[in-house]
């Protein structure tokens, strides 16, 4: 890695000087920026449809809607938009729940109402008596805050406003956040500095990044959040820290966000002085039942808990001979007179199981489907391994006809690149959304699970591992809030484009000139296939270096554990390379669906994408473009990184669209992305190389570096380890 | 603790959501808010004087100069003022380097150049042949910049730039941070966040506030920085970091800041792959001559290295039966061809050595007294035991002559409420300074020694152990940002009135409005002494809570080491309380000159805020209030508390004078204060009551718990730790 141009940093250093505050203020706003409007014509159309503002009722909820609908019309017009009282709107917004509204309206919105679900909104243009008004209107105030965002977005993206007839609901129940954030402020495969909770202050100081924070949330759907890592401490369960999470439940309050903890399974040992967590055992019941009390007792609208158990250390009910259907209902049982959920993750394998890793957590849970009870939902991660950068879809989505199941998405990359690599993440998660299960029939997408139309749950839901940290941008690159924005979008329709979703995010948060977004938004679709090239091509997975997941790592074999090596996973030889989960290996493609597994058994119709995620094949084996897999491997990486430098090349020439500073921080970040991609392709070929003994095809470009050099690379203080 | 009030939260709720961007843009800006003048006759008079800038040089340095000048007036004056060519300028403000001057300038400017030391800078205003200019220039472009920002004061505080003639030489060498940042961005003693520093994304992503904090630090004159924890980890002096140094070290550089590193002894085993870290072997000195060429081959103006060595666990020269000297003087060879310096520290107390803690670095430094190189500068704490409220000035200072000795002084508040208490530390600094240690007879203070002029010295310095970290508003208590500027200014000149500097900081960080300047200032001035009664009133010291330091622990009496525990220092019993420190006791008054050690040594002269630092007295001791000492004290923690109830009132009354958020803000931290004040009060009178077995005088609050309450409470994550 060769010595910095002190010149470049020079000039960088010269922007930033002349510009201060200002990036500060626009890496904090998220897509909120609220930038104020240069074209007249567009200004005055909008005032002419808003000359005021009406709001009825003053819940908590509503007065932040209405705080929002003042700074976001005031900055983006230029103008302090009128309150008025009630009978005088005409030209304006009326705010306000179903009930606050006059019954003429209620009338008018009968059809509305009725195909609205309990947190949707309603927006629309109502004349009536020479007058004309917008309501935006829900069944509750939170739903208005939604539609309130919702309208704000629309003048965001310079859409119309002129007869409006919004009906949206969420298509999930709960749109939830984990945060892996230790009680210490590290975060567990966070890389945006340190955890947003500042527990020393709490409960006394109320960081207005709080608020901040369930904003940001608010405006895009979320609607819940996991405080603590899954990993979990059982301290979060003691008076001394549930007062302080109770500051920040009430700090979210108005914004509809509710909170929840994880639950260390052992607590009742930890901080209960019982001898046993056995879940079958009275007094553990107790213990748990008058925990949820207590909790309850401060939070009101506690969500429930999140449950990693008898997985990768953490304690649980095997411990005691017990399963999780037995841990999972005991909770659930000291929740459910209080509304509350358990979410029970099936991210399961185990040591003593010499079992494919990617079978394990099928195997453990499917005999349980059933079992669960109405309030325990079970989350899912969306591939059986590891959040890697491509997965085919988890075969336990369908496989659990009668239990709730979520989505457990990772927007924090720790294995694509950390918060230094530029991967749109919605392209990931539509990619798994919209695979097709063939459960109950072809069409049987994954969101047709998750959104419960399949089988028609109790409970839905889609989980995001955060990518949120104390930077003062909040997610390290200015691109990973599209992912936190996207995940938003998609846990609340997970059937949206995630073209659309990536054009509204630069819209609201850089510009709405079309020469800056739509190549950017090219950059971003292309983005996700690009790390998946010069990181995992054809179905690779899991080959990063050890511990931290940071860079390539293709030849670590000394882990404790069988399945936490990379060899394990590529099983490159002189033979060939993959691993054979088809029917004559690990037979992983039986827990699909027939049609499902078959199209995945035979190498010929199994995807190319996912080839060597189910077949070993020898280096020889020919692909569809006709080369050899060595070759297309080989150019798959040149690939990525061809794309890594035409992303480079894009957003190079955008200097004039956005700020000069945030466009320099993306150009520094892409430039680190660049030579990392690099560092991925030279290292695994020249691993690889030494298996396949074979040249370099012809379009890739020689290392820089000897394999020995990359083996040697060691980051001892890698981030979110 | 009781139960959050609900109502206060919604209420911040309400007022961070109507502000988002305006909190996080002016708690980052520190005290260079460049808020703009609404005084049209002010700023017509600015404007007036102000028509053109003329810079004379390209140099980087001259670049963020003019920069800042451009950023400065225009938000100040809401006006960009004209660049000019050099010859057109009347009005105008002209800035450059001596030798850029015109020669008819230089003649002019003679007398102040001859004055001026090598950073210092000149303002004047000058007229000549019909035109009236304003120069601000300096002999070096650092020189240059540490005008341009005093100028930018001027106008920040509302001063007349009328006929300026102002001349202003730092009267210090080195006047430098100390950052004990850990490699995986964990602060020891830090409050405020996490590490500046994210070594992930450097060398390649230069983060703005790298930019923004040289710029602090070379708005207030600081010209140096310790990256790294002075208990230190040698990866900082590999190539894979050290290269990201220099990154942080090239953007430092055109703000005149002087990047140092800690000193891991051990180094040349751990990362050297030697048998040995002797500081006489051949081997290791040129091990560490290797070294330091190859840094100074990536950073030629490297300043050199601080070294903490066989002190609390880390390796030194003893490790081998060397000394210090031997030490010190081996590293000062390898910096010396390359103008480097080594700062060694004196904080160091032995397990083995059962003599009073606070004598042990006097005995084991004097002897050395002239034995050291001129390129290594001793760095003594301000106090002999670690960084107390109040502690008398260090017995080392004067006692070397013939040694370069430093300050070390401590910003972040290791041992005075974190940050979430406002103590303005200034007053604190001010009264180390202006201490009397009668060396070479009366009047000779420790600024004397400090600056070099008493004795000559080659090399002088005050060192910052930084308070700085990586929340939104850079030191987690807004007016903690006063103690990190106050601490620059007191560096520059170590005989500034802590007043002032409490004024011009109010001044460009809030408001002008003498309404709002006069009480909190005065706010500011009490605030030492109130953290010093509510916790350790009277010469009282040390009786923290273990390890982390935060809240009371006089009763802790369990650690390892005996000088560790609180009951080491205040040696309460049925008989009294105090450390006998006289010639009675443990004789460490001999250690100052006659004239002070008697002054401390006889009861009746020794002050009565140094009082039980140096002598054990009876609770009856009658005080010169006619309070016996059980009375005294107590009255004294009631009087701290007092006092930061004064300050809640003082505050609550600046509402209309700032902005709502700071405000809050304060008012929120101001409010824990009062909260853990009375802890402090409570705890520490409960225990003491033991043994004095007296009841409580009269006017001193009844404690609110019992004393087992108190020390039941644990803060296992408290942070800095």
């Amino acid at each position: 890695m060769k010595l910095k141009n002190s010149q470049s940093i020079i000039y960088i250093i010269i922007i930033f000087a002349m510009s201060f505050t200002a990036t500060a203020q626009k890496d904090y706003k998220l897509w909120l920026q609220y930038e104020s409007k240069t074209d007249r014509e567009i200004i005055t159309k909008y005032l002419n449809t808003i000359q005021g503002i009406t709001i009825l009722g003053n819940s908590e909820t509503l007065k932040v809607a209405l705080a929002e609908l003042d700074l976001g019309l005031e900055n983006m017009l230029g103008k302090k938009i009128t309150h008025q009282a009630d009978n005088k709107q005409n030209n304006s917004i009326v705010i306000g729940n179903k009930s606050s509204l006059p019954l003429a309206l209620q009338e008018n919105l009968k059809s509305e109402f009725e195909k609205v679900s309990k947190d949707g909104f309603i927006i629309k243009t109502i004349t009536s008596k020479g007058k004309k008004n917008i309501v935006i209107t829900g069944k509750n105030d939170v739903a208005v805050l939604y539609g309130v965002f919702n309208f704000l977005r629309l003048i965001q993206t310079n859409k119309s406003i002129e007869n409006l007839a919004i009906v949206d609901s969420p298509k999930t129940d709960i749109r939830i956040l984990n945060h892996w954030d230790n009680l210490d402020r590290t975060v567990e495969r966070g890389y945006a500095g340190f955890s947003l909770w500042n527990w020393h202050t709490l409960p006394d100081f109320i960081d207005q990044r709080y608020i901040d924070y369930a904003r940001a949330n608010a405006s895009i759907g979320i609607n819940g959040t996991v405080l603590n890592n899954v990993n979990a401490n059982a301290l979060i369960l003691t008076p001394q820290y549930l007062e302080k999470v109770q500051t920040l439940a009430t700090a979210f309050r108005p914004y509809g966000l509710k909170v929840y903890l994880t639950a260390r399974f052992s607590a009742p040992i930890e901080i209960g002085g019982l001898k046993t967590a056995d879940p079958l055992d009275s007094n553990v019941i107790n213990w748990w039942k008058n925990k949820v009390a207590e909790i309850y007792a401060r939070i009101p609208d506690f969500g429930g808990f999140l449950v990693k158990a008898n997985s990768e250390g953490q304690p649980g009910p095997q411990n005691y001979g017990r399963n999780h259907v037995d841990g999972a209902n005991m909770l659930a049982d000291a929740l459910a007179p209080f509304g509350g959920i358990v979410m029970w993750r099936a991210f399961v394998y185990s040591e003593h199981d010499a079992d494919d890793r990617a079978k394990q957590a099928y195997s453990e849970f499917v005999p349980y489907d059933g079992k669960f009870r109405d309030n325990v939902i079970v989350q899912v991660k969306n591939g059986a391994i590891d959040f890697q950068p491509r997965e085919p879809f988890h075969p336990l989505f369908g496989a659990m006809p009668k239990t709730n199941t979520m989505m457990e998405f990772q927007i924090t990359q720790e294995y694509l690149g950390f918060s230094t690599h530029l991967v749109y993440l919605p392209k990931l998660y539509q990619e798994v959304l919209e695979s097709n299960t063939y459960r109950k029939g072809n069409g049987a997408t994954v969101a047709k699970i998750i959104d419960g139309s399949l089988y028609n749950n109790k409970i839905t839901g889609i989980a995001g591992v955060a990518n949120i940290g104390n930077d003062l941008n909040w997610t390290g690159h200015p691109f990973a809030q599209a992912n936190w924005y996207g995940f938003g979008r998609l846990a609340w329709n997970p059937y949206l484009d995630s073209e659309i979703i990536a054009d509204e995010w630069l819209k609201s948060t850089f510009s709405n000139d079309e020469n800056f977004v739509k190549p950017v938004k090219e950059m971003m679709l292309q983005s996700r296939e690009a790390v998946v090239n010069y990181m995992t091509p054809l179905g690779l997975h899991h080959i990063m270096d050890t511990g931290h997941h940071y860079g390539p790592g293709p030849w670590v074999n000394n882990l404790s554990r069988p399945e936490w090596n990379p060899v394990y996973y590529h099983k490159a030889s002189k033979n060939g390379i993959g691993f054979d989960r088809s029917k004559t290996g690990s037979n992983a493609t039986v827990q699909y669906v027939p049609e499902v597994a078959k199209l995945f058994d035979d190498v010929t119709t199994c995807p190319e994408k996912d080839l060597l995620w189910f077949h070993h094949l020898s280096w020889d084996y020919k692909l569809k473009s006709g080369h050899t897999l060595w070759d297309g491997i080989a150019l798959k990486y040149q690939e990525g990184v061809d794309e890594v430098a035409a992303m480079n090349a894009t957003w190079n020439k955008m200097a004039n669209y956005i700020d000069k500073e945030r466009f320099k921080e993306v150009q520094m970040l892409l430039n680190i992305q660049n030579k990392e991609a690099k560092w991925w392709r030279d290292a695994c070929l020249l691993y690889f190389q030494q298996f396949s003994g074979k040249e370099l095809p012809k379009g890739v470009e020689k290392p820089t570096q000897s394999l020995e050099y990359f083996k040697s690379l060691k980051f001892p203080f890698a981030p979110g380890n």
